[in-house]
């Protein structure tokens, strides 16, 4: 049998197990693993140190090194987030529904783990413990293949979590990283849906983009967020501003910043200029059409490829629209999918723009950081779903589960 | 632009029309397209022979061109399919849950359409209104690509279907035929992920695995089902032999029929006997293992292969186990995920069944045959889900919908 088989054969193994477990043993084994993880503080540092080192001699890019990274305070919330996943409520077991049908049947929808779950991720070892800790309070194992520049750091991380699970006298196989970070295993993985029930691709387009072209197993899209603003005629210029502001630079490489503005022809003459000057005190860019930059001349002349990008830096696209319609029009064309707001007063407007824009999240004079598992009320999330299937926007740990028909009868057969 | 994208485009247009249309609108549009359903008969019936005549000169086995073939009550029936989706109530706008965030932000989560979905299935007119009228219902446009041997047939449903359309003044592009049924553009068309959003393949398993191996847009895997019945120690044997009776027998081409039995040693001796009798009257081969043939020699002996087959005919798999532990094991090693039964008076014996059985539809003491939208009250189903993301057991309308997160703020920001 292959590597990847056995992993497959492995996970598949503890899942049956893990999905008949208790919410208190979940809890118990999550607390040994934050510990573990403490205990194992200057073994996972060292291994990072040499990941540091490796990425920084192959001119790996230092924001990259950030994100790679370990700290004392960093192992610290990692082993945090594994007691606040612990504190969460247990969605397992949970039934949706139960009816009784005519012939006397009792039908229950009952919500179940998935299985197994594949993670594809980037060199981010945090991505490592919470995908665990997600996964393992849902009752799925988890197959982990995270980003090369890593893979030390994720050896030492792994085996704290399976110290941790061994001291609960739980199967290791609850996750299992993938040492092998050759290319061909990874594209050997997206195909294993013999053994993995969904995959779930963290990281940049690109990596997505390649899982979703790829996979035969189910995917769920994560992440790029090209979200819009549309600062309508009837908005107060205030809250626009504030929103702005607060959406494109409170922090600028996530996938809800603020990515393009939408401002109506009949405020744009007052409304632009106030703009420009709160975004370029923030040092922001602004790439705008011909007609903001009449107005403004301080703009940057924006290129139709301004429009689809997703910049994660000081740089904001702006077009100016003469209805409503042409921006939800503007929008639909040009967003991911991931969150737009409406800044308006007027009432229709707020109504038409919620309904019409296709987007996991629709905002009414909010910001569209908020766009967050936390912020949302549902804890810790394992991304932001842009697609359309089973889950949209931010995933918690319902995400994580699927349901079952539990059918009770006492003898019925079809007639 | 291309053939495939000129329709992707047009009915990623016609979508964001139908995402708005209100119930009686879209329940007024299903009743004008059954009249032309039923005023174009003639017409139907014509292309429909044709169709016939040139599968039957291509040999197509008879059982296919049953499913092919057309006549005056097969198309009143899918008029009559369309009017009772028109009776359904639409899950369009539902909110599933509204609350309010400690900000005071309000955070609703509302169901709506998934957008253009992709159906690919084979030589079943009926697939072709029935698909529509699911499709249409739930505010979704649709693009059908059906089987070669029907194309003549679907062209002349689908120009009743737009006269429906016209005469209700809705765009004709609600649905579309893909008329190109080479090869090669089914291909393409799995890879359209810019304009349709969900892929449903209908048909055997041939063509679902490779819809799923090939497709780059999210699948919704239906269909196979290698249902088993367990007759448990603790089981009723008058209720077992009608269970299964009816599960093997009462339709034998379709994917909630059983196809293989496990039984408890301890009743083996008494029970095959009984069931051998039940079963060889209706014509059924027993394919067993070395155990229940000892018991009755009439028993064909199984092969490894014949555990995983869906036989789809008058033949049933036969395994005897020593414990639920190793039905269970054995179930959940051979089956497809999609309908499972036990038959006990056993209180604990069921209850682990039913956690245990890894399925779509986990059933105690009935027929696997309940497996069904209008068995479960959900209406017609666009196809029995065997997968675990989106959508798991019968897809009435709501798995034709996807949610979206409306926030109404009042100017909230980020900390």
């Amino acid at each position: 049998m292959e590597y990847l088989e056995k992993i497959g054969e492995r996970a598949r193994e503890a899942s049956v197990k893990l999905a008949l477990m208790l919410q208190d043993e979940k809890n118990e084994v999550l607390k040994k693993c934050a510990e573990a993880l403490i205990e194992y503080q200057d073994e996972i540092l060292d291994a990072n140190s040499e990941d540091v080192k490796r990425s920084r001699e192959n001119n790996v890019k230092e924001s990259l090194i950030d994100r790679l990274m370990l700290t004392p305070q960093r192992i610290k919330s990692m082993a945090d987030g594994l007691l606040e996943v612990a504190a969460l409520p247990d969605p397992v077991g949970e039934v949706l529904s139960m009816n009784v049908r005519p012939n006397g049947l009792v039908i229950g929808e009952k919500r179940v783990p998935l299985g197994v779950i594949g993670m594809i991720y980037e060199s981010r070892p945090n991505v490592t413990v919470d995908a665990f800790g997600l996964c393992f309070k849902t009752g799925n194992a988890v197959i982990l293949r995270g980003g090369s520049d890593a893979i030390k750091s994720n050896i030492a991380i792994v085996k704290a979590l399976h110290e941790g699970l061994r001291r609960a006298g739980v199967t290791e196989d609850a996750v299992i990283l993938i040492e092998d970070i050759s290319r061909e295993t990874v594209n050997k993985m997206m195909r294993l849906d013999k053994y993995i029930d969904v995959l779930i691709p963290r990281g940049g387009a690109g990596l997505i983009r390649s899982v979703k072209e790829n996979s035969s197993i189910p995917v769920i899209e994560t992440g790029t967020g090209n979200c819009h603003v549309y600062v309508d005629e009837y908005a107060d210029f205030d809250m626009a501003l504030n929103i702005i502001d607060n959406a494109k630079t409170q922090r600028l490489g996530v996938c809800n910043t603020c990515e393009s503005l939408v401002i109506h022809e009949k405020i744009s003459e007052r409304f632009i200029p106030l703009l420009y000057e709160r975004l370029s005190a923030k040092g922001v860019e602004i790439r705008a059409d011909e007609k903001a930059c009449a107005i403004c001349p301080e703009c940057v002349p924006a290129t139709e490829e301004d429009y689809y990008t997703e910049y994660l830096d000081k740089i904001i696209s702006l077009k100016v629209v003469d209805s409503i319609d042409e921006a939800i029009w503007h929008i639909n064309h040009y967003n991911t999918k991931h969150s737009d707001a409406i800044v308006t007063e007027n009432y229709g407007n707020a109504m038409r723009f919620l309904n019409e824009i296709d987007a996991a999240a629709v905002y009414v004079n909010a910001s569209t950081r908020f766009t967050d598992g936390n912020e949302f009320g549902f804890g810790a999330e394992i991304g932001i779903s842009t697609q359309k299937l089973h889950a949209r926007g931010p995933m918690g740990l319902k995400a994580l589960t699927t349901t079952k028909f539990i059918i009770f009868g006492n003898g019925q057969i079809r007639r």
